[in-house]
């Protein structure tokens, strides 16, 4: 479908918003435990009981949403498939148009991306553990679970002791515990190829770390490299304890996905403030400066560089935070929050506003879901007046229908008038 | 699909009609300005204050499809994809069962069927400009832009001049303006290959045209007559001025979609007054006579036929043209016509009416677009009651859901009780 689009892109001057809610979908409040075959009850924060039987968006007070659903296309999305309960990663490139089945993004890359470390065409990213080894064989794959201060500083130590090696640069990413990623930078652009290296992790304590093979010809350098920054920093870190050892997994290059400015002719500005979100932009060739703020923040950020760019993506990221925690009651209040900060969004005018997630996170289940997710896009030529406010009841009425997410980006694209007819 | 379907055909004496209402679909009227973020006013025509927040159908006083929808399966169809706006060619092959991005009809042959020529599989279809051609460099591409009816009289000369070059037959098609199509009859049945050649047009003045090049072995014939071909009209048109060349694009062979009859097993009669669709239908293998009339004749014409056919398309032209004009008031006067005829369809029992049309042509958007088309198919066995009418916002209840076109034609078959069951 991306080809298709390609094929009938023209330019105007429309501005495309996709206010991303992450885990925005949720599922009605203590309704799942009086409904449950099972009858088992979950152990989730919020005694209110005015939620009961409410979803987050029908518990929340949110009159600019519900408002602005009347007057827009409503519908719920599927992120990958029915049933398949997407990471940040496939929920975000779904939303972007990129299929998630047919764009697999490296568990290297992927960990870098989340680190908030910059991937590029250059560059090969791994995932890396501190181990305990002895005698060549690991005994802790996880140094005893140290402290990610603890480890922080381990981290910076090896960036500054060993930035380079032949002259491919070592780029760090300090992690949880004992986890840290790892960008090996090249001087010049990689093939898939070149990260066909295989894990040195064993998966198992009693047993060595296992060598690492290239299984390609373009892989021997990548193998030959990495031998050696092993090395290196078993030498580094042989008086240290229980971390005297890395071992390393997931190499992985740049997924080489078409950039929005290929794919659809759009100049994107990612406004997040979470690492991992800016990574994945980057990744498909937005703009991601540092940003963090609050969600105003974000809103005035974007204000003052909407002249610069034809597609804007803003992230609001605590329904997640607060759906994982499953805390109902905070989640809705942050969907009030939104819904406060919305008329400064609709200041701006943009041609198509989508305001989705990209990924259930209902609070009752304290974590992602395969649920639909609701969306609304806001632009001049819509049906409207088929919902009566944001919701997942609400939009199951609505003129999108259950669609792929995949399909939010060309209706967006149609509806700011960026799409030629396909044939005569 | 339309493998599986093949292999389920069962025949039986039953009657499918395709009501097509070109551009049936609609936006709601003046809505749309009050509700745009933008605020922008759309500049188009109607008056009536009794329209406003309705679409086309909605505003339409129409009781016999509003009754008839009652009693019908209703829903939407997406001609090619979310957010593509269809083509003619590409809305009705959709409708047809035939995935409009599979089979895609090259530019010369659609430029035939738009002008009423009927397009064979010995055939090669190009698209032809008359141009100004001063030392062989192309000074205008379009020859001054001349009007219509002078470059009729011209084209009606290179038809009489110039009718076969070495037993290839040229049949000509006056288009508008500098534009017109030729058909070069082959004596014998062409592979696709035969049309690899590229287009003379070098698409700027002041650049000769550019040599005709076979890119395969059986396109050396067609590049050769085709060179024969430019070189006699040039001998023919020496003295005239400024049109005194031609430029050729869009070589193209018949696309060979399977017939009605191999795809469904069913004869099948075309009835359209406007020749490009009667040249869609027939690439198709349908029956399309050079029928011209009222839509009250199309359906004395089908009654006529009735005992002939399995299958009757029945096209019925205004809805688009005034949604193309802009001209919401006059649409909805030809939705009213079509309403008023409809009880003649109706008299002749068919077991399977299907009335939608190929693509949406909101009168507020003045053009085709890619809103889903609201259809309803009547049928004995439908669950019915489920909509109150018939209209964008009644069929999104409906029980068919959105849907792609190329599903119409199997439930079509499967409500006609011509498919057997899938396995046992």
């Amino acid at each position: 479908m991306q080809t298709t689009i390609k094929g009938l892109l023209q330019k105007n001057g429309s501005k495309i918003v996709f206010l991303v809610m992450d885990g925005l979908g949720g599922l009605p409040y203590k309704g799942i435990i009086e409904r449950s075959a099972g009858g088992t009850e979950g152990p989730f924060a919020g005694p209110d009981g005015r939620f009961i039987g409410k979803t987050e968006l029908e518990a929340a007070h949110a009159p600019n949403l519900d408002k602005l659903a009347v007057l827009s296309a409503c519908g719920l999305h599927i992120p990958v498939g029915p049933g398949i309960t997407p990471g940040s990663g496939p929920g975000h490139l779904g939303l972007f148009g990129y299929d998630p089945l047919k764009w697999e993004i490296g568990r290297g890359v992927l960990e870098a991306v989340g680190l908030g470390l910059e991937v590029k065409k250059t560059d090969i990213a791994i995932r890396c553990n501190y181990a305990t080894i002895e005698n060549n064989v690991i005994t802790d794959r996880r140094a005893g679970r140290p402290s990610t201060a603890k480890m922080l500083k381990v981290t910076e130590r090896l960036q500054k002791e060993i930035p380079e090696i032949d002259g491919v640069k070592f780029i760090y990413g300090p992690g949880m515990e004992h986890r840290f990623a790892v960008i090996m930078r090249f001087p010049e652009a990689l093939s898939p190829e070149a990260a066909m290296v295989n894990d040195s992790d064993p998966q198992m304590e009693g047993k060595a770390p296992l060598p690492l093979i290239p299984k390609h010809p373009k892989a021997e350098r990548t193998a030959a490299i990495t031998r050696k920054f092993i090395g290196r920093v078993e030498e580094l870190l042989k008086d240290s304890h229980p971390e005297n050892y890395i071992l390393v997994r997931g190499f992985s290059t740049h997924p080489r996905l078409p950039s929005f400015l290929e794919a659809y002719g759009l100049r994107a500005l990612a406004i997040a403030s979470y690492p991992m979100y800016r990574g994945l932009a980057r990744l498909i060739g937005m703009e991601a400066p540092d940003f963090e703020g609050s969600f105003e923040e974000e809103i005035e950020y974007m204000k003052a560089n909407w002249n610069d760019y034809d597609f804007f993506f803003i992230h609001f990221k605590k329904t997640d935070s607060y759906g994982e925690d499953g805390n109902f009651a905070e989640k809705v209040k942050k969907i009030e929050e939104a819904d406060k900060a919305l008329p400064c969004i609709l200041a701006l005018k943009p041609e198509v506003l989508v305001i989705t997630g990209d990924h259930s996170t209902p609070a009752v289940m304290k974590g992602h879901s395969w649920h639909p997710v609701p969306a609304m896009l806001h632009a001049p030529y819509v049906l409207g007046e088929v919902t009566e406010g944001f919701s997942e009841r609400q939009c199951l009425k609505g003129e999108l229908g259950i669609i792929p997410s995949v399909a939010l980006m060309p209706l967006a694209l149609a509806n700011a008038g960026r799409l030629k007819k396909f044939g005569s």
